[in-house]
């Protein structure tokens, strides 16, 4: 069922032709139906209105709590939450779970007993907070371990962006030895969910910038230091995430120290991305506005001039709720379900 | 004519009755006159406000040369701005210029030739661009060269900001010998000036954010690392500075590694600017909010947890026209001329 | 250069030497102690800074009941909200109640119990809501009943910004007998109030703007019908109001039917606010950016072209904490107590 | 499942199925070659990124004057601006141009010489501007003169809004004769063009909120008085537009004197839009928010309470520059040559 089994190449994520061979694709091929938990948080909205232009997959069920029976207009569909406890979970192929950090892992085991295949999207799997060994949906750097994987750990927003970002530098051993990494990393305000907050009114954000989580508290620090671990890098990790005023979207500037001067800034990040489909690399900064609404990350790298110690600053933006969250899921249930990976996402 | 020479304190800053008091001297007092160079940008309409509010000091011209004979509404007055060739140059006691760079420094002279004193918030005389030893106006730390000064460089706002922060560590000679010191700023557009260019459009600005001069390569770096070199540190600084989707404010977050951890995160700062009336420590990080429309920086510090090497994350705030341009400016003409330093700034 | 009210004379509102006279006056008189009842939300909030400010007011208590106990930054203070039950009532020369709707009555009658007299910004005293009469809070309309009072309704920000732009037509009869005034009004989110709803945050305003209660259906209406009919017109409102991705200022676009062309679109304002000091009557529109941080509304009227009937568009612009709820609460508080009417104030 | 016009019935909108036939259009059927003058303005950009999903239309060339050789990204291409001069306006099917008003003229002439179709998105060729007697391009109006037609003048965004708003109420006579009908509408910033104007700066725009053209001034009020006047409607039309802080969309709220009250409010728009796919008549009041990246009108309508005449409300909302320009460009151009009228728009 894997259309582009043959030739064993990645196909091009863009352009008119090969997005009209997904929908060629999609026409005849019966669509494999998925469901949703956590479907009226921003990721679930996200994935609603993702799945809706996918060739491929096709809604089942969106599940909601809180707002089960409640009818939402999403992309230009109408789509009605039902209960979780209401929701066929045995009729779809796969179930992604965006339910909250510690409710999630639960409904992924009963997900699994019905005979889904599962991405779930909060942390309850994901290294740093769990030990299961459960694969790590970034496709970038863990392809064959998501290709048709029964359940994966869908990355969180600012791992995937810090991670995509380093892993350039971490696999070739570029990052001197001792030294540290300082990630300064920047978020819409989706990045905190769907969630009446009055530090999250319109009022109170507008015209507002500020740092949060500074000391190293911030929970996805655990998992990009079980994924930096894996690289075998001797590094400490400074990372400190503000709150912007914008809806959507992510950026970090990262500053490396290097074991050498490197020939090439972007050398790194062009042999380790060659080819692929959702990382744009690039000499001109990355911002927003290149990847809203895309699943792809864009990154850029600059010698810092007139330092002693050679440092590099990397600058790497995506979508939180695209590349982010939703996107990644749908890329992660492409590998799992074989077919192909950047079916129905926007490059 | 300073109304708290008596008693050798520098006055409260806020509270009415020192408010009052101020008004009182105003009431009584002769204002002197001061005039403004390069009126109708974001850094002159600022000091037109804040001086139609001072005490102490009167709007004698402001000049702009483009708009010329355009009488605009300032915080609820009228102002009619001369071409700088009619400015009466003589008839100020003080001239702020805030012409572009490179064309400052010559009106400068022609000021000073005139008998005015002068604040020069362009980057012509300031350390880093210029040798001339013209005193820096960063009062917290140079207050001294500033009193009575018959000329003073007003710093740029992201010096300001680095600095101020960085202070307290520089002088107990804090940060490890041979780091690298990261510093991560975000400005709202005003910090690029009132200039009619395409990416600074609310179309383009709006949703986005995005880092500029990645790689050392901000005009503003020679004036921090001329200052962080006036208290022999031996450093590296690594500056990227971003473009927020706000009006206003300048925050900037700063990864700093340290000789030894320290007893208290905020000790450095709560001594050395114990009784200053324009800094703010506090163990709650700083946002933009608690800042705009105020001359105060306020500062907060906390140690990084899980890394080797003891590190410091620094985040300091700031409005860019107040006490990154405007207000600065205020007080430095306030020492230039012998009256109280908060005179007429909102703290 | 006499601030008082002996003489009739209305002090001009701005300029620094009427400024300066009512800070002397605190300085030397004493300042009368006011209570706020719901200082916790945005109305509350920004009396409390208002306040701060007032020569001859000063805070004796700020009430809260939901953030009882906690200390929040208010303009460069720190202020603790107390339980409205143990708010010292009988200390205060005058009560602001800033209670929501229904709640407020109950309290402002304690509040008179106490002895104290009373501004109440709910809805519950105003005329449409209440038939108890109580004097109506706005002084360019209802000066004299204000002066002195010992309880005042003041007026929903719709009704200021609605019955200042209308007033002086009804007052001369100049709009036409039967017919239809359309006000189209838009509102920053801090009119909605500090409340945590989904549709309030950031995320969800960003970027959007959209009508509500369309046909009639605001809560505000039958205040401004009321008032409208003091003046004995014969007129069909229609009213919409709309939600703007701002945090605040109110802007009401309104289109009336005349009974004869005027000689000068603006003469009605100009004859009617005439040495007001918080109405400002401009040919050029006004905007949010002109009132926003300022007690004064700014209005404009245009003939429309090419239409039979001839037809005026009002457009009038306030700041909806400030002229549409705190301030012109603190305006009438200074004419209920005998300050200048200005005081405390910006213009 | 059949998509073209043979048939006479329109295809459904949206939906996968639909989606996918259109692609399977492309992937078989030879693409026809499209050109764009003044593609680097915000319309032009939006045709750029629309025409990049479009399966029958692909772009031939991009022609902008002052940006000539530059290369951009637009939507994950990139595109490189030829000179208009230089521009193979020969190898072109259809030729659109988003050229300035005055100057569009002119090269439609040559546009049509070389023998290509024209979508003149200038008001140099609609009713009220010209009376050349060119096919107006608001399909749900005008289906049948568009279709096929070599030149057709593509509406400007407030005449499409307020015309779709209107029509069901003009087609019946609804409107009471000589009433006056009221329109107040706002626009996002890309309304105003990709010009480099202060006033456009986000630093003037954020948190600003302003009407313009008040007084029946705008140069879109002739268009809508030429087509109103084609149902041989007796009214008033006051219009006042308004400067939004928001990037893209524009909406409506008219007031209509009604001949007599209505049975169903929406009645007349469920009626003459049945079918429609690109106008969605909603109980639900619209907001920008529903429409921006989607090539629809949103209409609500209610009637007015407490009113003597009988009055309605209707709002409308739509994406300035998808259905107020280069989504409906492409509506009237798949017409013209003959495609099916969804093609490649999103709904």
């Amino acid at each position: 069922m894997r259309w582009d089994d043959t030739t064993g190449s990645r196909p091009a994520v863009s352009g008119t032709i090969d997005s009209a061979a997904l929908q060629l694709y999609a026409f005849f091929v019966h669509k494999l139906p998925v469901g949703i938990l956590g479907a009226s948080g921003y990721a679930g909205r996200e994935l609603c209105a993702l799945l809706g232009a996918h060739p491929g997959l096709e809604l089942a069920f969106a599940a909601a709590n809180e707002r089960r029976g409640e009818t939402v207009r999403i992309g230009g569909r109408s789509i009605t939450f039902v209960a979780p406890d209401d929701a066929p979970l045995g009729d779809a192929a796969l179930i992604f779970s965006a339910l909250p950090h510690g409710v999630s892992g639960a409904w992924t085991d009963r997900a699994r007993s019905a005979g889904a295949k599962v991405v779930d999207l909060s942390n309850d799997l994901r290294p740093g907070s769990s030990d299961r060994g459960v694969p790590y949906g970034l496709p970038e750097l863990t392809r064959e371990q998501v290709r048709g994987a029964d359940i994966v750990a869908n990355p969180g927003c600012y791992p995937t962006l810090v991670l995509l970002a380093l892993a350039p530098l971490l696999r070739e051993g570029l990052i001197a030895p001792g030294g540290t990494v300082t990630i300064a990393a920047a978020s819409g305000v989706t990045g905190a969910g769907f969630t009446a907050r009055h530090d999250l009114l319109f009022g109170e954000v507008t015209e507002d910038f500020r740092a949060y989580a500074a000391g190293n508290t911030h929970r996805h620090l655990a998992e990009m230091r079980a994924m930096v671990a894996t690289f075998g890098a001797d590094v400490d990790l400074i990372f400190t995430p503000h709150l912007l005023p914008v809806a959507r979207g992510i950026l970090a500037t990262i500053t490396v120290p290097l074991l050498h001067p490197l020939a090439s800034a972007l050398g790194p990040w062009e042999a380790m991305y060659a080819g692929e489909p959702f990382v744009e690399v690039s000499a001109e900064l990355p911002s927003l506005r290149d990847v809203v609404r895309r699943n792809v990350a864009r990154i850029s790298a600059t010698a810092a001039a007139g330092t002693r110690t050679p440092t590099l600053v990397v600058v790497c933006a995506l979508d939180n709720l695209v590349k982010g969250a939703a996107g990644q899921a749908i890329q992660n249930a492409n590998l799992q379900l074989g077919l192909a990976e950047p079916a129905g996402l926007p490059g």
